[in-house]
């Protein structure tokens, strides 16, 4: 009853089983290996994007911060969301990469509405060389909030960002948890939506370490292996990587596995509300927040249920409180696991 | 009847005649010039701070930046109003010369409150190293509204910055505007209420171009003078910084040309007051921004006027429209043009 | 017979084992994993240093940058030898990490000699402010052109530092062939010589990407941390890398492994020597720079050895023209392979 | 007598008479002001470069870090002299300003030979993504030694960059006494050569603080003009910066300035040798670097002359031993001067 990130499962047995066959003699170091010709091979065929130029980096953290300092630069102020992981979580990496871009805050909590993006971009670069100039927008997929933006959503949003001319990022962390949900294509919720560029994750849903980053223009090909390599994100023995992606984009594991969790996810979900939780946002693929009694707290927890609290405190007199929770369901999630949780509701 | 900006003006005769005093012989370069001893003595007199540290640079932007980065790491966010010059005039350069560091927007338009500091000090640091680590505030005096911040306003700010162990800098562009303001002493506006460091304005007040950092711990100097430096701020001729600043602080010219401003906005905002126009901040300084009729405008700037309507456009056909303006006075303004301003009202 | 590079060769069977082993169950995330308690105290262990700071990233470049980047400031210089990997081989990264702090190249082609070192140290920071500062030292053990220096000669330069004050940074990437061949002890390679921060590499020596940067002052243990996630090193799943470096110190794996592709080097060695080649660089652990005849090494390349030729063209006339060439012996190198190449020859 | 530099002396009075000229009445802040509009014309003339790109800034530093940093990438070395300017003394500005970049340091003393310098650009960028990338050249103008450059030198030098792609920086902090000591025109001296982008100095030559940045292509214009507000280098009253600098380029100051300067270096280069004195260095402009004994520099800095000796000392017992000095010709030292000195000698 591990739901406290899908940072902390196990890597999927596939992926282990193919950095086992991975390792059978030599290779060509620093991304030169067959093998990473294979997944840039893959990745294109399934964004149905024939140019694309396709990377692998081992964090989410480095895909995203060296994807958009390479469609920034240091003058510019990058248009995200105030929760979004680039601002909250990544300890001013996407500072750091730019050069000192800045981050505007599109305000709404945690997604991006076209008219709350309109209205940024608009407030910015209304003060000729004193402010910052506009840059990229980064659009979170699934959001940091458990949502997941509908394919007409992207793009009314990516719609935004051309009128002024600004490339659109995609953090897709848990990309594949979204693409399930929406049942779509991965073409149409990038670069057929607008998207320019996409950390497309892996890690969170069952790889070791690894994230690709794809631009789907390929003039920004060669920047980013400098970036990739000055940033000391180019691995040496990097078929260890390509591996990991290789598998995880073979027989549809990245779908499998994002189903899965996701089908555990609404599982839990439907559990929960049936048991009158409540939920601060409506969950739509692998996160939810939801918000029940500390008693109910009291009696996971102490059963060996591992969840966050979320602005919230275990202690407490009040018995019948109504405290928050984040529960994340990975692919690693069984659905007795699911069913003994809903069971101790 | 020019009320656009104080960087504008001319330079007062003061000023100029001390460039043209000390236009004699030869001077030791970079700072070793014995005008800059008299100007630091001046300074930790008039600050009554004996130990302060003291430097001059040319420009509002560079003091700012080059002090928050002396004060700050490039992983640490930077609290602020969301106004203020550093985050929306500066194009990204106390980012650039932080190294990247964040700025918070302290909710509030123009003026922090203590509360909403403590909560958006209280906001960060809440993630380990995931998120930025809490890093200077940074308050402006004169704010960008043209408010002026009591003393005990200063004090309970710097209180706030300093449960938390932060340092506090002070945006002085118009220092000496807010000074005369509160009828108060430069030690009771700064280190005496808990600042650490300031950008001690002279450009906008009658100078040509130059700016006092002051850092009431010395500890910072070395480390200040290696970054000035860096930063390409270092005048080879620097004598002619030195001759301004000490032009600037002797026979107390800047508290004139301050109390002059002041008191040449004081008349206007009663004129204007007089006239029916209505106020969108209290002006407390030399800053002024009022409404009133498009014709009004109209009829003022076909006469002469000139400064800038605020998020409003003269075209438009209702002419009883109510117009915002902002309006400056420095040092240069007489009592003539205000009154000749006001008789067109 | 697999010479190009220790960066082509498979991951150590005892490593991948780990990786499965520790592909259990639901771990701490970002470094909180329990196996990296392990790591840690086994290192602090084995380098007698009970309070080291110690932490994981997954390339090599990320362990020099991140280390010097703790041990300087951008306006100064770090010392290192003209072939260093910090100079030649990381795309300005520890420029870029450092915040722009410069490299000055000790001349002498790849080690140091104190005397060298020492009139480098002298040529920088005696221009007071308007030159680079002294920073940090840079060695790097095995160097790049194969040598490993003695410990009296780390001693020698670790004074040479320690007479300006200044830090020492060892780029370990080949610690443990060095280590082996000196047969010393980490303590007397690193901290008892006068080193403040060790790259202790692994990727090179077995491991699949890990390496560990130890600092023996632990002071400088949380700005290192938050430099490591704000350069999006630090992983979420970081178990798998304190799997892989708990392995690599269980049972000596580290050491068995350098020892034995230091053995089959000096096998290559000899052969070689006996063959007639002659050697640019004296080989003491498991790199050779070897030159003979173009004859020799088309044979040996036709019948499948993979080395890199050294500033040399193999195509060309002349058979008997003698051609430089790198090789280097890692891990997996069996001593049947060593055999068959010289029998080549 | 004073020869110790060109940052000390007085500014000439055209430019003060300048200065106090422009101080009537208000003019457009931040590079908006009229006098900017015919400096640009009269820079472009004199160039005769109808589409140059001209700014103002205060310092060299900031002029050459500006410029490298618009011609330059992070991931790329900049080309220049072991002496220049941009290395040895300014700090790491060029570093900070352009992002990390690193400097190449082409060998031999003072000037760069096109042979030396092709040398140095075949020796980068021979590893891939590894090494640092080939930017621009950095070419000083007169050189830190006292050289001058002849134009075919100069089509020499660049040339060699050109056939590499690289952009061509000319520091010429001393572009007049170059210019006058070449007797060539300033088209001759930069793009007609091959030359991109210039920092055309003013502050040695008399001005109080202002240097022109030229940039030969105008695609360089906007991005110059963000890095110049970023790096708090536009100044707000910015007609004191154009009064300078037209000043300057009126009725041939800069060049009456720089003749008036080389000629009496001349005379006293001719002095010198008369008097037995040897030269490190041939002086061609208006810097000497020589040498004489002891006891001739006692009884010169006895009677007041002022200029630095060059890696001596002068304290010492050997009355006859010949120590190396430096000495700058300024446009303030007056004929008499030197021959007061000389006949000291």
């Amino acid at each position: 009853m591990f739901f406290a990130s899908d940072n902390s499962g196990p890597v999927h047995p596939e992926i282990l089983a193919a950095l086992t066959e991975a390792n059978q003699g030599y290779a060509m170091a620093y991304g030169a290996d067959a093998q990473m010709q294979a997944v840039q091979e893959k990745i294109r065929r399934i964004f149905e994007a024939p140019d694309a130029a396709v990377y692998l980096v081992a964090t989410g953290t480095a895909a995203n911060s060296l994807a958009l300092a390479t469609l920034s630069q240091p003058w510019q102020t990058i248009f995200c969301s105030p929760v979004a992981h680039i601002h909250e979580d990544e300890c001013n990496a996407p500072e750091f990469y730019s050069g000192g871009a800045k981050l505007t805050l599109v305000p709404d909590g945690d997604r991006m509405t076209p008219e709350a993006l309109r209205a940024s971009i608009r407030g910015e670069e209304t003060r000729g060389v004193h402010g910052p100039q506009r840059g990229p927008v980064s659009i979170t997929q699934v959001t940091e909030r458990g949502g997941v933006y509908s394919i007409a959503e992207l793009q009314a949003l990516c719609g935004v960002a051309k009128e002024y001319g600004l490339p659109v990022h995609l953090d897709g962390a848990r990309f594949a948890n979204a693409l399930v949900a929406l049942n779509a294509s991965p073409a149409e919720m990038t670069w057929k939506a607008g998207v320019d560029a996409v950390s497309f994750g892996g890690t969170k849903n069952g790889c070791m370490g690894v994230e690709a980053v794809i631009f789907f223009d390929p003039k920004h090909a060669w920047e980013f292996e400098l970036r990739r390599k000055r940033g000391a994100h180019l691995f040496s023995k990097h078929r260890y990587l390509s591996a990991q992606m290789e598998a995880y984009l073979t027989n549809d594991l990245w779908l499998r596995s994002a189903r899965r969790a996701n089908d555990n996810c609404a599982r839990l979900v439907e559990g929960l509300r049936a048991s009158g939780a409540t939920f601060l946002h409506e969950p739509q693929a692998n996160i939810v927040f939801a918000s029940f009694p500390r008693a109910t707290h009291r009696r996971l927890m102490g059963a060996g249920a591992s969840y966050h609290l979320w602005g919230a405190e275990l202690e407490g007199a009040d018995e019948s409180e109504m405290l928050a929770c984040r529960m994340v369901c990975d692919w690693s999630i069984g659905t007795d696991q699911i069913d003994q949780f809903l069971s101790l509701l």
